[in-house]
């Protein structure tokens, strides 16, 4: 699977007329080696892959992971480096004829960036794995899947579980636990947890705000199923008395969201598909409280392309996975959002 | 407490005559804010501030978490940016009469460099936060503090469930479990679990290897509290017949942890206390098996200046916290790491 991988990188490489790419940003760097799929901190690097057009990949890390480099990479092309991680790699690159190095542009840090310059002539590239990413495999579709219907199963035993008095904290752990004990590896993202008004922030953090008798609740999660993430919404009432603010404004966002799910298919552009909830919201005299973007694709990462926002002017493709998800926000009352991740078939859609 | 951090930050910006800092590490940002401590991806930033030498400074970020930065900033220095953030970064920027603009290179992607210093003329630093960091407040302290009573609690509440057949993912899961149930917020970073000879790769990560009658297990994990992170290892035997090699192996290990402890003080250098635990191991004849570096700095992150390497010159001060984690590793069987968190006083060291 990662040889296939990389040499049809290194055909996209010799297509662009590229002598080498240095992989550094983490998620790409699993994609193409299954070695550490995420860094653990933005700062720290735990490798990079140094692809040259034709030729053998090297796999280049520090001492603390000698070993597990070697159990997934060939030895006689792991490369440890020192304190002189940027100098090993320019020098490793130089031996092997290279004389521009391809970076990820936002793989790199400006000032790793700056010093690599220094070493060798460097040629800035964006988006060359990810749009590899983009089209997700078959064994992908199917981690996809599973992690999807893992998701799925958590929202279902979960929701006996919401009783009056939990508060935001308590049931963002209670996901997490549903996740690991049913199988996932861990959350992709902190689970966001908004009781009442709370819900008005997209990004709500879990506070110590507690379910009331009647109240709404929206809760957005994730949790990995081999490597691969999920990401859905559901905006909940909780007790037997609906707020009419609350069915008629989850009216809205589900049938915004139906109506962009049915526009999926292979060639629409992303851009479009947020006009078709925007106009639906707009029809309703409701846009200006629909504030973050449709969307987006997902796969080793929660956030992938394309985003779903007025801009991107990147077209659907079979293969790709993104959430649809629109959202209305009131500070006064809080908000609702709904979502699902949608494959695109050569039909059309298969929501996941 | 943030406007005393800003303030003392500009008094740094004026003393290096710097007209301003954009602030775009995560942790660097809610230290001196309190807005956002972990960007939820490396590419993706929930928000920086633009901090001029004099004058208010500026929280800027996008529309999902406008609320959010006006819940811990005056809303008239909150900037909401829409897809040109960088433009609006340095528009904002010439308006307030700045023409030279201090950047944090690591904190900001090779691309957002190269774009921004299209805008406006750059002036790259590294370590200007990150150098206040190092000094813990006595808030700080007191956090960490409790962050690391935890961690003691967590081994403490483990140890008795270790049972013959769990496995390193069961393991690692327990860990979370407690450190969440017992007042955490979630862990700092991915537990580390080695049976065995796993625990060779000092940065094993949990498999399906389950605890034998008499085996070998560490455990690296930490958790955070009130934001602070907490960070220790153990190596246990499970069951009542110690092999040699690791009894052996333990004392070491503690020996050279107890020299580089007593070590600890004002003035010492980073290398010195490295050098202290690589001399006790070259006097038994097992240097080479002490693969990485002595100890790291330790706060809002994980992994903070200083490094405990041969190279790193820094001399400890007052109000400093590092962990001190020798290990030796052994391929064949395993492998013996041993770590406390030190906060450096007056008179040496406290042991947390």
């Amino acid at each position: 699977m990662f040889a296939h991988r990389i040499k049809k990188l290194q055909q996209i490489l010799q297509e662009k007329n590229m002598q080498a790419l240095l992989v550094s940003r983490d998620a790409n760097r699993f994609y193409l080696s299954g070695f550490e799929l995420q860094d653990s901190q933005c700062n720290e690097s735990s490798g990079c892959l140094l692809i040259p057009a034709r030729g053998a990949a090297w796999l280049l890390t520090d001492s603390r992971y000698d070993l597990a480099a070697k159990q997934v990479w060939p030895e006689e092309q792991v490369k440890i480096y020192g304190k002189n991680r940027l100098e090993t790699v320019a020098a490793l690159a130089k031996k092997l004829g290279i004389s521009k190095l391809g970076v990820e542009a936002v793989g790199l840090s400006y000032q790793d960036g700056q010093k690599l310059g220094r070493e060798i002539d460097l040629q800035p590239v964006v988006d060359v794995v990810e749009n590899m990413r983009l089209f997700k495999e078959e064994a992908e579709i199917e981690a996809m899947s599973r992690a999807c219907a893992l998701n799925h199963k958590v929202y279902e035993l979960l929701r006996p579980g919401l009783a009056i008095g939990m508060s935001e904290k308590e049931i963002a752990w209670e996901v997490e636990k549903l996740f690991r004990e049913n199988g996932s590896s861990g959350l992709n993202f902190d689970t966001i947890v908004g009781i009442g008004p709370n819900a008005a922030l997209p990004h709500a953090r879990p506070g110590e705000t507690k379910l009331t008798e009647n109240c709404s609740v929206l809760i957005d999660m994730g949790g990995r199923f081999d490597n691969y993430c999920s990401d859905q919404t559901r905006s909940w009432w909780i007790g037997d008395s609906p707020a009419g603010y609350f069915t008629e404004t989850l009216d809205l966002v589900r049938e915004a969201q139906a109506r962009a799910i049915a526009a999926v298919r292979p060639g629409v552009r992303a851009k479009e598909l947020y006009a078709i909830a925007q106009d639906c919201f707009a029809r309703h005299g409701v846009a200006e409280y629909f504030t973050h973007a449709l969307g987006h694709g997902i796969g080793l990462e929660t956030h992938e392309a394309p985003s779903l926002n007025p801009a991107c002017e990147m077209e659907l493709r079979v293969g790709m996975v993104i959430t649809i998800e629109p959202g209305l926000y009131y500070p006064q009352w809080g908000g609702i959002r709904w979502e699902h991740m949608v494959l695109v078939t050569e039909d059309g859609a298969r929501v996941l």
